[in-house]
């Protein structure tokens, strides 16, 4: 998550509209995957570049063109003649560092949105833009590189279980955002879990490493926070659309979606809240073990110190002191060492310092 | 109420409306209680399925149907089927980390709160969600186990006392939501007994265990907080929702639960306040503690350690020191060190260290 | 001022609108004064209940029935019937934990306020919850208990001065209104006067009492807060309704009200701020002096530990030891004990640490 | 700028519209002048009360009576009884703890703002409260004393430059408002200067009096901030009063005036923020400083405390000890200790405290 | 960026509309430059009065005037009389300490904003105003010295490459505002390397200048969210212009600079999160070290005071002293010493201080 710092775009000084990518390059040739279908039956076909596909033009088609490897501009602008799509559209596409955002156009819908998951085996956290592009009857879905949270809809699309195969293009992008939104909900009970065992930790012994791990764990969540906000503009701007590119009865999904984005944002908050905690805790369980650390060293210094000066004036080698001679002096002297240590930790008692 | 950090879903990656039960059971068999009344009488009967349920479809009815164990996912499906609800209100109604919210459709409201009260004898707090759908002339309640607080309700409808058997449905759902909000302020005395208990222990003796007391109660409030300051926004959308479903009359009721609930969320504010309060308290207490005990060591150690000084020169072996055979040296020594000793007590006196 | 975390409804669990008196018990027995006025002539009584009450319907006649003691349910019944009251408005009224609020009927406003003010003699700060109902031609307040600022309007009707007795009950509502508003200006002036000589004492000599003056000063502060707030909402409510139970002309004067509730508001946000500023001045004032003792600790130790250790040294019982036979040896280590305690201190004052 | 925690109206207990000065008399008997004015000629009076004022009612004429001195509660009645203003506005105008605000009538509007300037040569704070009545053809202004900021107005009548004597009454209502806005922007830069001396001096010797400053010039920057901040409500509100007070070309004007407070406003929260910063670099450098105190009274007390308790082993008068009858046993000793001493060294510049 | 706090206005006391340059003068002579061009053709001018200026009149021509140095009021003036325009914008281009704002009126729109940008060889930040008058068929842009991030513009121009000399004036304007808002991402870029570069010195050795570096990188974070916070109100206030100034096609442009200033602010934000985020570090990385010091410091001086106490005990001169004739005394008193000063390391052992 080290892009935290750099979201900034180096296009400036370019023409406005020039296609450039902005990013790092995560797959070395870009795949194209091509389904189509209706609730018959579905055609799917791996390409290498846009001129390859072959359209079937079934009856009540949807056609899902996802491309992984945005930075093959080739590519990109094959896509964009195709399906006619403004220049200022297709520099955001390729640019890694955009804003989560939703515009409408005229005959279809741009989103950009962040898909973060783990990946399977190496619990990797991987962050990706995704950009849909939604229209009457396709879907156009960009991601930077291979690996994504969309297996399920491939397979439901695949086997025709569920209503993906007998509804139109607005339920597949609405199935795209949905299995990236729950694809948050790893990443938080990951992080919720790492807050559990942090407080633990910080009961148990506070370390200087625990610090530096809440720090990181606030950057972590300040970042989730950032790439999940603007994400309820997002989908209440699907809503808001309405006919003819969303249907009346994707609604009813789309709140459900927007549910779950408020129940992410609401548990990054209390993320936040407990993280801020966790640090005052730390705070203030240092200042009360510095006070540990001072009475320990205050009890030992006030009771030896005098202790020690006493002994000190016995040991001068003045010729004339008296007692010195004396048979029980040093027996005597003890003594009084003795009360006047005890005394000592007696007052410490009264104090409360022991 | 360790669900704070946990609630997060595990429906990811299937299809939208697949029923699945989030949570723990809290109830080894669903048991379902319906309720029938009209102004002039009532059945009452305890099922375990939704089939064995007898109508009798008495004249300006009212059916409570009331639910605890909703991982029964069957007895939940015969529900829906029964009043024709939308499976994604199904699945919201099983997944138990849902928001708190108001969902209206055209025939019913949909609303799910959280109950939090505490179990009569053990003082244990218990949370659960409740959801409530509310008809024309029903009411389904679903519950996560056994024991709520609709006990009140329950004698209302079997005494008659009250308005509740002479009004309508929403009136019924009204009765449940006051209850569940009424249950809170149970809590709400619990904690600020707490509040107050700890204040007193803060400014007498400020141990370091109090600290992790003051966070876990942060962390108790900023539950409360989630759970409660949705619920504005449900009592609000109910008194919008108006006719057919709210009857006019009704509104008034609803306006003062929804100043209790307003009263509540200015009191867990309060109590935000406070807790933040008392943990700048423990902190300056502390500095001041730290400063008292740093005091003690300086005045000890800045008395002793020159005096010791001085009884460590005339303890050197040189044998040549002037004094050391003199008759009064020691004499004249202990009063040096003696007036050294009184010039550094007056000095702290003057600084007001003592 | 410790209601200030229990301000819960103890009447969880019964059917609502049922009459349960909430709060401590100020006065034995209620009393009712009725103040009978129009421009000409005024007539008084006090009575001990409601049935007692003679009704001498002057031509445009303004009634006001004063209740002291709202746990007389008997009495609070009677005004209840008498004026046509909504028996959730009676429960209100009773219950002394009411939020501040306004609300509008078809015949009559309910206000709910809180009256704070100076006992004359004993300086002891009273807090009450007074409830008024503003008809037509009558207004009737009541109170917690004994005492009140509602003298100076009592003696205008008396007296005849003022506007008083030439205009109608909503003047009157006014009237009351601004007397327990400018009330609070003595409670700010009290606190304001408090402010002022903590912060002097702050800077002088900042002992650990202090921190507990601020904290609670924080809390009376917060109290205030939460009781001034809503009377915003309040006077802009009666503001609002307008004809026929509020006048045009009294709106020039509840504007004059509004303007000292914001000024209020403002002075107590003042306060706020001025007592996070003095917490922060403490905790720095208190680092500072921790600083000034720390190094008087250094400078006394790090001079005096080695000039301790050389003495040591010849005092080691070698037998062979340079220098304690020679002559001046003594003189040359008392000599190169000062230079060494010399640069110490010059090194310090370098640093300007002293 | 101790008026910050007064700022309460004495007024309590009276009869509303009762006329009571609140404030400090500034200056013994009260000053008029009147300016009239038209395009081609202008009358200047100075008078001692308004009875003595001579009318000369030119061609489209504007009257500007400036009152300095309001604790002249005669002189105030008469002003009210000639222009016709309500007893209420009277009232606000002498009390000189009054809210800044704008209010409309029929006939003219009533302004309260807060001119807050540097005395010319003590470079003493001076804040007044002026009060500005803009009727149709005439201006009326209140000043608690004398001196203010308009003496460059007062030079355009007499000279005639500018455009103010070719326009109405708004226009030199505007005039005034200028002028008292941009006498803040002298404040600020003092403020400003004073800051940025603050915070060199902090970054170099960080002493306790700076802390009181900061916090004096917080709550100075606090005083500044309620004074200015419902001036832009106050502006905007002159705007949009419109026809026929406000004439459409002076529009342009008050934007300007409103682009100045929106200007001030900003630049006090950034003092407000500069000023927050300091507090924490404050705090900051004050631990910084303590560490190293720490350090230092580390190192010295590390190395010599060990060395000491040797020395002190080889004082111990014990009959029989190895080594002290050694020719070399003194040197090796010493040299023991050297190397002791450098062992710690080399560990403290290990762990970086050196 | 010391400007900060110098932010004000020094007309104050002059007659509103007078022209007086605020700010340094960054150019001896004034730069006229002059762009006239259509689809087809472009002149270029550099001149160094209005009055030089030839004027070709092309067809569908748009006029670019780019002044650098506005201290120059003569030019501004002649600028003023061409284009007609209003005294009071005029006052505002030649004051450098104007507000970052967008004005409408009835011909043209003026527009004011801040050019932060590196000059190309010192990497020093320069900040200047930059005011823009966009009219129908001409743009004048107002710079305070040489040097700007126009060049790519001009390049444009003169290649007739991009889409710049096909478009109208309201394209060039959005052009200007582009390439100012592409230069602020450079400072962003520098700032965010240079807070990564802190926060790895910051875990690995926090000095006492970090916390300075931290201080002032905050100050220019401030300065720069001021810079930038008012830009969304100035490019949404060209959104709402509309016809005839800002052409609907130029719209979607528009809204691509909206998205990268939402994009600029969102990076500060982050930036302000993370500098508050390293103070805390800091503070909790000093008080973790100042526990460690202070550990240190314990454990030598408990250890060693107590054997050192005992060594003085028998380096007394007492003369009847047991233990001391004893042949093994010596060697009993070192290894009860050892004993003593292992337990203690036990007992530290055991409370984990080492």
């Amino acid at each position: 998550m080290s892009k935290l710092t750099k979201k900034v775009s180096p296009t400036s000084g370019l023409s406005p509209g020039t296609l450039v990518h902005v990013g790092e390059k995560r797959i070395e040739k870009p795949v194209i995957t091509v389904f189509e279908y209706n609730e018959k039956s579905y055609e799917e076909q791996t390409l290498s570049s846009i001129s390859e596909m072959e359209e079937h033009s079934l009856d009540g088609q949807v056609t899902w063109v996802d491309i992984s490897g945005i930075h093959a501009i080739d590519v990109i602008e094959d896509v964009g003649k195709k399906y006619d799509i403004h220049p200022l559209i297709l520099e955001d596409v390729i640019n890694t560092s955009q804003r989560i955002k939703i515009e409408e156009y005229k005959d279809y819908v741009y989103i950009v949105v962040k898909m973060i998951y783990l990946k399977e085996h190496t619990r990797e956290i991987i962050d990706e833009q995704v950009s849909i592009l939604l229209g009457k009857n396709f879907v156009v879905s960009f991601q930077e590189g291979e690996g994504d949270v969309f297996d399920g809809i491939r397979n439901w699309i695949r086997s025709g279980k569920g209503r993906i195969r007998s509804l139109h293009s607005d339920y597949l992008a609405y199935a795209l955002l949905d299995a990236i939104v729950d694809s948050y909900f790893t990443i938080l009970e990951e992080i919720g879990d790492a807050i559990e065992v942090l407080e633990v930790e910080l009961t148990q012994r506070p370390t200087s490493e625990l610090i530096n791990t809440i720090h990181s764990m606030k950057k972590q969540t300040m970042f989730l926070r950032r790439a999940i906000w603007p994400l309820r503009e997002v989908i209440g701007g699907m809503e808001r659309i309405g006919q003819p590119l969303i249907e009346d009865h994707t609604l009813t999904y789309l709140k459900d979606v927007y549910d779950h984005v408020i129940q992410i944002i609401e548990t990054v908050e209390t993320f936040r809240d407990l993280l801020s905690g966790m640090l005052d805790l730390y705070l203030s369980s240092m200042s009360h073990r510095m006070n540990e650390v001072m009475k320990v060293l205050t009890i030992i210094a006030t009771i030896f110190i005098p202790l020690t000066f006493i002994a000190g004036v016995y040991g001068m080698n003045f010729q004339y002191m008296p007692g010195l001679t004396c048979h029980w002096g040093y027996y005597i002297m003890l003594g009084v060492m003795l009360v006047a240590g005890l005394i000592m930790l007696f007052l410490f008692k009264k104090n409360k310092w022991i």
